[in-house]
């Protein structure tokens, strides 16, 4: 396995020239993040996780955490090591308030430290991204006493956090959990039930675990409305701050997963836990979407983090590998890469994932930009862009990580398929990603029924005009851009007919508007990454630096002649509607109960 | 995990209705496997396979093959079990030359066995499949002595054999394999090399294990042209037909792989072995491609069967599972299936499978014609269209293997991820198809270079033609195949377009026409999928079964309409050339060593 290289010169390119970092640097709050501390930052934490946390992945993979006798949890060997490192350089802290130890730096910032971290380690990385979420949900919900006893030592990554979601009954369907949380003389509550798919709910690298877990109090309305959040701490907190006795939740079992092996995926049993009501009874659903939202992004991150862990992987070996003669090759053997389709699978990956990345920091910056814009207009409409771009960035993010993966893989042939080469490990840890946080059909389902309808559609079109603006850049830039521009207007075409259908349809029909929404999603991520990567290409001159002009052109015509237009090829599976959907039932489904001709 | 329910009334349905199975069965030497035999058997076969073999899958994958510390290979529990069950079934017999004890079926009823046989377990499977490539080498090749010696042991199963291709440095670039064969003055040779990904080349379920090896003899030309095919059995075989002393061939080790967990793949090392040329020297290549079309067609059903398996899986699943409540539900929770993006992925899951099922068989069909129509010309011709269709067959269902298994895994949500589950299994199982047996990038450049050259295009043409009847057929069928018309004329002239790019651009620039060839491999793999559902849609009111018409009329419609139109969408990608494929070096393809601008 080679060695990870974080890529930070097209982050830096990225965040300059693509995204608009320096807008979210002028906002009151974040003077001291400037574009060049910002750079000199990921650089350092670029070479503490390639140095640290990367050479875990292979060997965390093959160990696993586990399970030992006594119940509690242990990760793989250099894990705990990896992690006290992380904790002692602060790379947790960087992206939140001053006020609790955190480095006051932008999201958009925070997210690359995530992805930096990812491409290193997935499993190892998912311990800090679920910290984070629970950390931002008592920032927005928790009181005053709440903050200061527990948010110091997360912010510094001394406790960690976890989500109680899921239980068996419960996935979904959120509204459907049982766990009860019966209110106590001292005002705190008995938490009994029992939890599944909790990532990181016991392991060995922090002292204490901050749960948070959704529960109903007696007499709280059915689904989704009656669900309460608590903190309920692995470890009960002295008045003195110090740790006292060991709270009643403890570990069932762990999963065996397909991938992600070095992450312990618990089953957590909560019997009369003490745990605290964060913010009011009922509020549960609010806080847990402070969770998902930032979750949903960083999940997509993934797909773009460990598909760039899988592509270095499969451009290292394309060079490497040789078998046979490229046409007008003569002599030896030609590496792999001198075939053209190695290229177009090399190629595809590396669009795909410049794409993604532009897609990633651009929310970031949108979810700074709604947070610390000091115009309430764009704050407001910031927030609204980060509706439409979170489902798309969790999904086609994720499914993007799956078929990249994939690619990286074929492209080792068979020793792709030994898992002593690695490659199949990305392959299967990043197969989650569709799945948690919601579904990609979850996010689907989100974007064409709570997304679209904001501003009657107002929202999504004003956001559709702004892509459009392009045309004109690229008509402007040359010749050599022509064939982007037309390629993109066309798909902007097929993305607004759908989106029209899908305002039309609507209220009326909401089963087809669901019936096409995962099509219509993937047209989204297409069409936006078409244009990030046009975006790119037409402000790449301005670097001065002629092979990035050169290579960002390539990858936005690559891009918009050869893959984008798939976009149009969905518009049909988009408008159908749902009558073919449900035309058959369950028997005409199987191919085994069919009637036998005899 | 649910049972396997084996598709007999699909399949059944398929011979008779689209690939036109009657036909077969009328040439000369089939007259006993007439339709109604054939149905009966696959029934019985079925039925063997999710009772015998289907058991063993999951605890297979679980357990995995390992070697002994005597180097020895031994398969996981009830593997042996089932295989002696297979052997005295007769199973693997049915479609082998009676003249050495096998049934004499078609091709086509050969494929079928082994379609359910995979989709019960197809790690089980693979080591029946390898031993019918090896049958067919010698059928073609071995002289009267070496089939006398080997075949009637093979064919019934007793004894199994092996394909000794790659070594570390000749993967996709067999010729430059290393493995020396030395003459004996006994007329043998000695058989010296290192081989690797040699399935099932040891293990514990038959008494006798015979290797077919490629290796290179003393004087040999370079490349392809140098290689020389030998049997080489484990044991070497007395003059009485009795077993005898162990031949040098040993197992240096196993991989650790991704899936297919049951099937030891090994690495074999050969010593001086014994062994006996097949043919004359230098014929190597031609026996190996013998091996090869057969075994590429078998890969591609691969992609359907466990493609199959994982479908019933989530279909069973999404019936069981309920979650909240779907559009216009009320009371009770609803299963998931009747939620539109679910029902969105069965049915792409459904329509893909069937399509599949038609191709595989058609190209079954076609290996059956080519051998046993009574015209020359047709069998000339039969023998272009398997030409065609085999590449089309491997890539195209070895594709969908994976993303149909996907599919499948996601309908599960978390339960999916989870090894117990079982599905993920499936897509780690078949991700090996689109590899092995020529990777799919190999398969896409056959295809562009080798088959569409045929008669200066006309081959090629003419098949196209051929499709396009179906337009008439959809015309009298009535105004609801309407959509299902227009829509194929349209991909169909996509496709016609890129066909004629390639045979133009064809020798002026075989880097352009192979840049494109895997886009343009998957445009026919659309066509010719939406072309055999539609051909199966307007035949299924012969059937006289009004649900089977209603069925075949949605999945002929839905794949119309929502999966087909991508094929246009590749045309771009298809006919693009090779210039922005090449237009960046290594460096400009890494995100991390372009220049950082400080």
């Amino acid at each position: 396995m080679i060695r990870y290289q974080p890529p930070i010169a097209d982050l830096a390119f990225a965040l300059e020239h693509v995204v608009g970092y320096p807008d979210i640097a002028s906002f009151p709050g974040f003077e001291h993040a400037d574009l060049d501390t910002v750079v000199d930052l990921i650089g350092q934490c670029g070479d503490f996780m390639a140095e640290v946390v990367a050479p875990t992945n292979h060997s965390g993979d093959v160990e696993s955490a586990h399970r030992q006798p006594d119940g509690s949890v242990v990760t793989p060997a250099g894990f705990a090591e990896a992690y006290r490192h992380y904790v002692e350089a602060g790379w947790g802290s960087v992206p939140l308030p001053e006020e609790f130890g955190g480095g006051g730096f932008p999201r958009t910032v925070g997210l690359i430290i995530q992805e930096l971290m990812t491409s290193a380690n997935m499993a190892f990385a998912l311990c800090p991204l679920l910290t984070q979420g629970a950390i931002e949900a008592l920032l927005h919900y928790g009181d005053a006493g709440q903050k200061r006893r527990y948010l110091p030592k997360m912010v510094s990554g001394e406790w960690t956090g976890t989500m109680n979601l899921t239980e068996p009954q419960a996935g979904s369907d959120v509204g459907a959990l049982t766990t009860r949380a019966v209110p106590q003389p001292d005002g705190s509550f008995a938490i009994t039930g029992q939890k599944m798919f909790i990532t990181f709910g016991d392991h060995d690298m922090a002292e204490q675990i901050v749960h948070l877990v959704l529960a109903r109090t007696p007499g709280a309305p059915a689904g989704t409305k009656g669900i309460s959040c608590f903190i309920v701490p692995k470890f009960l907190v002295n008045d003195d701050e110090s740790l006292g006795e060991r709270n009643s939740v403890h570990t069932v079992s762990l999963e065996h997963k397909m991938g992600i092996h070095g992450a312990p995926t618990c089953v957590l049993s909560y019997e009369e836990a003490t745990g605290y009501l964060i913010g009011e009874e009922n509020l549960g659903m609010r806080i847990m979407f402070v969770m998902m939202n930032s979750a949903r992004l960083s999940v997509g991150m993934q797909g773009l983090a460990v598909g760039e862990r899988a592509y270095q992987q499969s451009l290292a070996y394309a060079q490497e590998r040789r078998q046979g003669l490229a046409i007008g090759a003569t002599g030896a053997d030609s590496a792999i890469i001198e075939f053209p389709d190695v290229r177009r699978m090399l190629l595809t990956q590396r669009a795909s994932l410049a794409a993604l990345q532009y897609l990633m920091l651009l929310d970031a910056s949108y979810v700074d930009r709604s947070t610390h814009d000091p115009n309430p207009a764009a704050r407001a409409r910031a927030n609204e862009i980060v509706g439409i771009l979170t489902p798309i960035c969790k999904s086609f993010g994720s499914d993007l990580g799956n078929e990249l993966t994939s690619l990286a893989l074929q492209i080792h042939g068979g020793m792709g398929y030994i898992e002593e080469t690695g490659v199949a490990q990305h392959m299967r840890d990043v197969r989650i990603a569709a799945i948690y946080e919601g579904t990609n059909g979850i996010q689907a389902a989100d974007l064409v029924g709570r997304k679209l309808g904001v501003r009657g559609g107002a929202s999504v079109m004003e956001f559709l005009a702004t892509m459009r603006e392009i045309g004109t850049e690229l008509a402007e830039a040359g010749t050599e851009f022509d064939t982007i521009r037309e390629e993109l207007d066309r798909q902007f075409d097929a993305l607004e007919q759908a989106t029209q259908w899908m305002l039309s349809t609507g209220r009326a029909d909401p089963n087809s508007v669901l019936a096409g929404s995962t099509p219509y999603l993937r047209m989204w991520g297409l069409c936006t990454s078409g244009w990030l990567l046009a975006r790119a290409a037409v402000s790449a001159p301005a670097t001065g630096d002629a092979r990035r002009e050169e290579s960002q052109l390539v990858l936005a015509r690559f891009y918009a002649e050869q893959l984008l237009p798939q976009c149009a090829g969905l518009l049909g599976a988009a408008t159908a509607g749902s009558r073919d959907l449900f035309a058959l039932d369950a028997d005409q489904l199987s191919g085994a109960t069919s009637r036998v001709r005899h």
